[in-house]
């Protein structure tokens, strides 16, 4: 039998279900591939997150979406109704999540490349804060503030020197990111500095995101302890008083049912320990708390679905067993070798007697999903699902090979 | 000074000029990040492979273009102009290419996951010649053609068992890859008897793809050799004569001055003599080639423009300039840390006085365009040319970050 990782996946006959409804009977009317995304467990994950962080989490404390991960208008329009603030990380998005009527003072506008255009754009669009980390970009914010008689909130984003321990493509932290002004060298300082000076912009306070698929509580609590630090001797030496702090994102979603298994409400309740406890300490006032997480909200809440198109069987070799997807929906694993779970979704009573490698329909090598998955041996036209595929799927997709995007069906229970 | 790579690249002043033009002044006209393709020479490139394989091949043979490399319908026009054939891989490539106007008759259809309404379409668009490896593949290739009341024409995709030396993801000549029937295992003998027995399929012949970026003459010799051997036990055994070998691409484009050097013109001379001598060795009449050159046809046709946004220096450990473009428009370094060459297209004359990593506008640590790049100290609003990036950028290219894609301006000498 297959491992059934989440709650809202299930099993009827020789079919697998997914947020109660029959998967093949929606391949059958959408189409393939097909992206799912189960609405409700949408809004649950965000509830999660509302409540641990009004529970153990400093007054006024709230999650903010990190929209890349699946950047669309109905899933701006579900953030505005679970009141979420968002993280939009270009003009694109700002124009997507204007567009579906999300009201933009609650977005933190991200981004290390904020064009003067980008910037214009977002300020005209009435974006709540930016978050910034180059004395060049907050320079481009004072200037196009002044221009518009308006004073911008700020977070300067920094970069802890956490090494979480992730994918090297997914490690934001430490100082040699692209992303944040490091503590250790000065630079975070001298870029408060900076800010504090500008008369148009208004530093509410600090970002870090130490980086992605982190599933122990520790990182979180190394990278608070470290801003706590810094919040500390910003106000012993510039006088400043942090109001806003934001923990960025990056806790874990479990893939493979051999990835550990992570409790958001108990992270959270563990971070704010910590916090309690160095604030105490250094006699500091509580910041209001950000955090951002993307994955944690839309990963496991999708599954993709693809018809089996060919089997090449090379004895003693290998199993490829091809679809009519791939890497143009989901380029994960060929950027990081990410694990997926793949399930046989109408023969789920079938015999898992071939391994094989799911191959997507690019002419390219690379263009794999998972390497040794377990299934019955495969003939055309039989349906797979791939679960866990709400985030970092839609939102880098492409049309390599000229192949169109998939459908993206929200499902609600 | 800089290398200066291509002929088609010149310095005037400060500025990069490109077949001719002031890269500034184009940058000026049509905003960054922008790809440039040069008409001239990517006609050029079609004609030094049309002449070479006229002179060296047997009669009759000639390059067809692999369109992936870069798909778009003024591709398609130009490959008409210049009477190459062409290879797609989709239906939407075949869309493209029909609604650009080209004579589907000189197309072939590759791909390892053709739907049987990829199939439909393809044969409803007039698409000269099918290339398959698979039974389920020419099984339905079969139903298609009888239901239509015609022969349809098909190559059969072998893996010669070649390993090509050459990046893992495009390494394609292998029996352990997802293309092709394997030679040794006698797959490919057994698809071609199933393919005999098929009265609606017209067996023309075969191909083989080794790989991309191949610089050596003696990887597609020792293809050619397997392939005649293979040929010959099929005539010897079968009674079945080939009329068209296709020998794939693959011929290697330099993207850094460290790359080795190519002459086109004599490595198809080389792999001519080889035909030569093995069909004369074997008593095999001499086939017609095809050639499927796609990269060499394009990539060093093409160059990227981008603005500098941010310079992000870390004392003692890196420096990363932040540009407005990225993995959304270029994902090879992503995908497999590809090589390029990056100059200073506005400040050619200053001196190279920095070292950094040119990173990619997305909120992602991978989007790096490349590491290690020596420039003259960089400030936002300098342009960068980013070469050889006429292949699989446009082609690749998404909208993560719901950034939007670059234009692409064709320029003429």
């Amino acid at each position: 039998m297959h491992a059934l990782m989440y709650e809202n996946i299930g099993v009827k006959g020789q079919h697998l279900t997914f947020a109660g409804l029959d998967t093949s009977a929606l391949a059958e009317q959408f189409g393939t591939p097909l992206l799912l995304m189960d609405e409700d467990r949408v809004r649950n994950r965000c509830r999660v997150y509302k409540e641990a962080m009004a529970d153990f989490l400093p007054a006024g404390s709230h999650p903010i979406y990190a929209s890349k991960a699946l950047s669309m208008q109905a899933m701006y329009r579900i953030m505005q109704e679970e009141n979420m603030g968002i993280d939009v990380v270009s003009a694109g998005e700002v124009y997507t999540a204007k567009s579906a009527g999300f009201p933009m003072e609650n977005a933190y506008f991200h981004g290390t490349a904020k064009t003067d255009r980008d910037i214009a754009f977002a300020m005209d669009a009435g974006v709540g804060c930016f978050v910034s980390d180059t004395v060049e970009e907050l320079d481009a914010i004072q200037a196009a503030a002044e221009k518009r008689g308006i004073c911008q909130k700020v977070l300067l984003r920094l970069a802890p020197g956490i090494d979480a321990h992730t994918h090297e493509k997914i490690n934001t932290g430490r100082v040699d990111s692209k992303f944040g002004a490091a503590i250790t060298t000065g630079q975070a300082e001298s870029l408060t500095r900076h800010c504090l000076g500008l008369k148009n912009v208004e530093l509410m306070g600090y970002h870090c995101h130490i980086g992605s698929q982190i599933f122990a509580e520790v990182p979180f609590c190394q990278a608070a302890e470290m801003m706590l630090s810094f919040l500390k001797e910003m106000e012993d030496q510039l006088g400043f008083v942090t109001r806003v702090l934001n923990l960025g994102g990056g806790m874990g979603v479990p893939y493979v049912s051999s990835d550990p298994k992570i409790n958001y409400r108990e992270n959270i309740r563990l971070i704010g320990q910590i916090i309690d406890k160095y604030c105490l300490e250094l006699g500091l006032n509580k910041p209001v708390i950000l955090m951002e997480p993307g994955r944690s909200i839309v990963a496991d809440s999708g599954i993709t679905l693809y018809r089996v198109v060919n089997l090449k069987h090379i004895p003693g070799v290998k199993n490829y067993v091809s679809i009519d997807g791939g890497m143009t929906d989901n380029p994960r694993y060929a950027l990081y070798q990410a694990a997926y779970t793949v399930l046989p979704a109408d023969r789920m009573e079938d015999k898992a007697d071939m391994i094989c490698s799911v191959a997507g329909c690019c002419c390219e090598s690379g263009d794999l999903i998972q390497e040794k998955v377990a299934l019955p041996t495969p003939k055309r036209g039989d349906l797979l699902a791939v679960l866990t595929t709400g985030a970092y799927n839609y939102s880098m997709a492409s049309n390599y090979n000229r192949v169109p995007r998939p459908a993206v069906v929200m499902v609600k229970g």
